[in-house]
């Protein structure tokens, strides 16, 4: 019997009557043939009340006691999970992201899997069980709880479903698959039938909201066929996975955005080894994400240093920015906060110049004006107006003609 | 530093305000310099509401996962009550009853101690650690998630107490000590300093709610002293010990009740041996707790056998005990659920017939009929009318002189 991981999103497990839904996909699966490992998040609003029963107790919780605490979440969901597969006649059991073998680091809040030891899933799938595991959580060499962090239980699945071995990791959310663009902007838009890892990842990290890169990340390493589908239809979703087919294409696949960008720029930054460092660390240090780099080339060692930062963290970027432009003699800090990205994704756009032109064209076309341009091995990423991302969302579906898709 | 173990209840951690309230309570003692180990139940009805979803999906929910869900509440508030000690300034962390090491059978839903491996509880009090445990749980050998069922954070606070050599185990609760007679219904009844272990078991199998009789058993085998006193105010409390200044006292201590009481009477019992187990091992295999049984003198090696179960049983244990009573040649079976029970306790009552006498005729003076009468060496215990059972309590909180306690 082959073995095959399903993943189940908050949304999909939000009350007793989804919860009933899902035990009855698995079933479905289950009556296939095929071994069944169920990972399952916490139920709808789970976590943020958690959250916020923490917060009316200590304005700055312990990140341990914390994990501890959200971790009751997906223990919630993946025990109701299993008792209603046990009233519709199949033998299931819970087990929590410890009793899974989930082994992690005690890097509380967003711990990585450092091992998975699924010793007592095999044994339970052997007794014919289904096995619902709690995701977004395992335990550290001292028994502590940890929590992996955004995108943790998608990374739970796929990191099961490599040590199982199974043949297959399906991640059943609330969209049925990865379209040429949001299906809310662009009514053409596409859904896809499959797509490779590096463009996922690509799509994942610049705006589509479907699977974290993380576990993507993961799944390309072990080359493990991950499918993103909908929790709440039997629409076929797409195939995430690394065939050859991928190879032959090399177009633009989709198109992914991100309204959630503002920009910082250092202007006169004296071009010296180092100064990347003494910016860039402080801020690494304080938490910040920092997203895309551009430096300007130097006039008289003198540089511009642009860089952008989720919106929400920008007063606290800014803060720390502005004392480090002090102390290395950097002229001034001027920040926007009123930015979006835009991007086009495929495989080797690199090697295929007419892309990034079509791209720069459709934009000028529109009279959008590009403030920041960064590109990958299978992306290519412009900084706009916050107000023109929808525009030229809609406008580079067109042009890529992917409706054809 | 003395060891000091203390266990809070669901109603004094119902919400964030109580828990800050309880954290004051622990700081305070631990200010007095003392190691402190808190045990706490799920916040308020979490308990309750847990079921509640797990019903909604299973309407028999295995014990197992059942299990699992309801640890989840005692784990809540036990990272927020280590949250809220934290933001105090205290160092404080949670424990799961498995992190604990309460090792139990694998007896779902009522699981019993088998052992408490407090290696890691030490450990965090030698680093200065205020001990949070969530209590009400613990794990199996195979590592599952046992419930211990009515009176579990009771019994793990006792047990805990036990293992670390605790000076004391102090229960708070909304009620502030042990009384002569519930003071709702006895305006003059009396808090007592302290009590003895039987007394106390008695009292707590016989109606009064302060603690469930498991952990007061507990206690008394390794005789640790166990306060029981209020969350809510500073009064002094009831102490539990096994003290000589029990011994001495000979006399009444206080007036229980219970009005949830049903009987069942099989009528023309052939009196042979095995009849009793004939009866009572199915009701037992049916998970239904039979409370006092009584056998008439047998006339004619025919008998009559009448014994109570709570009233919530008594459909299911009338309908069991029907198919029994034919198969033996019984004569019929009668039921009545209207009933109650009043019991005065107190040491060496055995020995001192006067108690009874003056129990029967102040009983009898108020035109009290009595259906049922057990003994124990430090009770009696008569089953009444249910309307007569308050009424019952006055009087003999009076006739026993209690209000001068």
């Amino acid at each position: 019997m082959a073995i095959v991981v399903q993943k189940y999103g908050g949304s999909s497990v939000a009350d007793a009557i989804k919860i009933k839904n899902v035990a009855q996909r698995i079933a479905d699966t289950r009556n296939k043939g095929d071994s069944v490992v169920a990972v399952v998040s916490a139920m709808g609003d789970t976590t943020d009340e958690l959250l916020e029963l923490a917060y009316q107790v200590n304005k700055h919780p312990s990140e341990r006691e914390l994990d501890v605490l959200l971790s009751t979440g997906e223990i919630v969901s993946s025990t109701l999970l299993a008792m209603a597969l046990k009233t519709m006649g199949y033998e299931a059991i819970s087990l929590s992201g410890a009793q899974a073998g989930i082994r992690t680091d005690a890097a509380f809040s967003r711990a990585r899997i450092l091992q998975v030891d699924s010793k007592r899933v095999v044994k339970e799938l052997d007794k014919g069980n289904i096995v619902i595991v709690a995701g977004f959580q395992g335990i550290t060499e001292d028994m502590d709880i940890t929590t992996l962090g955004r995108g943790g239980s998608d990374t739970t699945a796929v990191a099961l479903a490599i040590s199982l071995g199974a043949k297959v990791c399906q991640i059943y959310t609330d969209v049925d698959g990865v379209y040429t663009a949001d299906p809310r902007l662009v009514p053409d838009a596409q859904k896809l039938v499959e797509i490779g890892y590096e463009e996922m990842l690509e799509l994942a990290s610049y705006g589509a909201k479907v699977m974290h890169p993380r576990a993507v990340e993961l799944g390309e390493l072990f080359n493990l066929p991950i499918l993103v589908a909908s929790s709440f239809n039997n629409s076929s979703g797409t195939l995430i996975h690394g065939g050859t087919s991928m190879e032959v294409r090399n177009k633009v696949k989709s198109i992914a955005y991100n309204l959630d960008i503002a920009k910082i720029t250092v202007v006169g930054v004296p071009d010296s080894p180092g100064i990347a460092t003494a910016i860039f660390q402080p801020l690494a240090a304080a938490g910040i994400s920092v997203d895309t780099i551009v430096q300007n080339a130097s006039i008289n060692n003198i540089t511009d240093l642009t860089f952008t930062v989720a919106k929400s963290q920008l007063t606290k970027a800014m803060h720390l920015v502005e004392s480090i432009a002090k102390s290395i003699g950097a002229r001034e800090c001027v920040s926007a906060a009123n930015l979006g990205e835009v991007s086009v994704v495929g495989t080797g756009m690199q090697n295929t110049p007419g892309y990034a032109a079509k791209m720069f064209s459709t934009l000028s076309k529109q009279g959008i004006n590009i403030q920041l341009i960064t590109t990958s091995e299978v992306r290519i990423t412009c900084i706009i107006d916050e107000t023109k991302v929808k525009d030229a969302v809609r406008a580079l579906h067109l042009a890529f003609e992917l409706e054809l898709e």
